[in-house]
């Protein structure tokens, strides 16, 4: 459907990702974030190489502990010889650059071994997209062969959510005592879970916040199903801690367990339709948007200024231009 | 441009909202929530009748203190004449539901003064939209005569922060002691603030965090050029307790020196573009995402299948979609 004749990267590119080399690897994922046509058509390309790893999505709010579940779950992982990438969308992230001292020390024991790659996303993009570009990232992955994708989001917000949502496996991570944290779970990640972690499990608060998590489940089991409930997972509720390296090779079982139910189901051919809607819509909304704001920057502009106005509302100013601007003519 | 011969709401709808009848202005609001054209068509006459309210962005991550905060403030507005409209986005807001028993009764002292209405957003619909859809509900208020429109949203989420943003005024939240919420601050969120403010200021460690925040801004003021500071806007931090009314007249103050600063400086007119040109790209992604999934469903079902198993990607997919679904038919 796509002329790849025009492709602004070279053919190389591709190779060098699939043999797995990691500058190539850099600059394809650089390339895939942008909104430009060689991105999308490498992303494209990309595509075609990828179906094998095993993406999981870990999701908690700030303080949650989720940024060192990751670092240590990746080094689990590592241990049964599995190479992993590292998709980190979270402002907080020590991932991504927001992190005291002593996480970004910590972190570095990762980045000194080849079969770990971590890359951060910006979350403050100027053009959005970010949920698109994120899952673009997982696949420059998943070709380059590694086994497991870790994709960290903050767990509220739209975009966070989706992309946490377009994981194979979900992972709600909870820290003990954080009551509001509690409610933001009740008020819309607890029915992604395909497995509940509460972190820093050494602390008194813990056993508590394992019991109101494993109640929630069951009344929400009564009222509503969740995705993987119905279909027959039984969505655990592990206690761990990450520093004191405890309930983490319980975790690696149960991601690993995970993976073999919706294999064995079947569940993951729906898995994968939700997943390829989902990002199908995403990236139309984003050739919209390129295309207005490139083709037709000037009648956006005068638009704008109607708009800011009140002489034209935004509902017929964005209806004229989908309508007239989004014909292809290249 | 939009033909509204065939609107699909009464007439009276409008001049109801005009008139503040609080049951139109719910059914107004549930109206523009939707997807449907009917709302937009809701939204677009509704647009015609604003522009008088002065729309203030709050935001912070949960636990930092902002519904409190929220609460206090309009209780502050009331006492100086002016009706207040609460728009919450936050799913972790007792506004949204989500919140403590305490919070909630708390929160009826507001709903029981006729000056104030609360509406809070579904920050889970699966059509997206949030963005746009919030900022139609912001119109209802403006359209139906209320003079501070309030958003509470969390301050992480790409959709949240563009929410926040459209704000003629951003407040940003933070709770002393939150280490990781400021990293979350310093992530993203710092900038976009016209006014900080430190909430709990009778916990010892507040004036720590006023102060880590002035630094901050001093340091952002030597690179890169905030929005408002850039325009001679000097951004204020305030430490407040909204428990105890602590520096509550100094935020009302802050937040009405802002709009007479905006409106002085004509830096008003800016806002207004760049809040036009987020809504009217927020509603071309919502038009077409609605078309796709309307008009081509079958198409489009087709196309998952294909991209779930892996044999078109997702950018030729969206390509496709976008460049036959989008032709205006109706």
């Amino acid at each position: 459907m796509q002329g790849q004749a025009a492709a602004a990267f070279s053919e190389n590119l591709i190779d060098d990702v699939l043999a797995g080399r990691r500058r190539s690897i850099s600059r394809a994922m650089s390339l895939a974030e942008t909104t430009g046509s060689a991105g999308r058509e490498l992303a494209a390309a990309i595509y075609g190489h990828t179906g094998r790893a095993h993406v999981v999505g870990l999701t908690g709010v700030p303080g949650s502990g989720k940024s060192t579940m990751v670092r240590v779950l990746a080094q689990n992982f590592r241990r049964t010889g599995r190479r992993v990438g590292i998709v980190a969308v979270d402002p907080s992230s020590p991932f991504s650059g927001g992190a005291i001292l002593g996480d970004r020390i910590r972190m570095l024991e990762l980045a000194g071994d080849p079969g770990v790659f971590i890359r951060s996303m910006a979350t403050r993009g100027a053009l959005g997209g970010l949920a698109r570009a994120s899952l673009d990232v997982v696949d420059v992955f998943d070709a380059a062969g590694f086994d497991i994708v870790l994709i960290e989001t903050v767990g509220v917000g739209q975009d966070e959510v989706d992309i946490v949502q377009a994981a194979h496996t979900v992972v709600v991570v909870s820290a003990p005592g954080l009551g509001d944290e509690i409610q933001a779970i009740k008020a819309g990640v607890l029915e992604i879970a395909d497995i509940h972690v509460v972190s820093k499990c050494d602390r008194p608060e813990a056993s508590e916040t394992v019991v109101d998590l494993k109640t929630m489940l069951k009344l929400g089991e009564s009222g509503r199903h969740g995705v993987g409930e119905a279909a027959g997972w039984s969505v655990p509720v592990l206690a761990t801690s990450a520093q004191n390296r405890e309930g983490m090779e319980e975790l690696v079982a149960a991601i690993d367990g995970h993976r073999t139910y919706l294999d064995r189901s079947g569940e993951i051919a729906d898995r994968r339709r939700r997943i390829a809607e989902m990002r199908i819509l995403k990236t139309a909304e984003e050739i919209v948007r390129a295309r207005i704001l490139g083709r037709s920057a000037g009648m956006m502009e005068a638009l704008v200024g109607r708009v800011a106005a009140g002489r034209v509302d935004p509902y017929s100013a964005a209806l004229g231009l989908v309508d007239q601007n989004t014909k292809p003519t290249d």
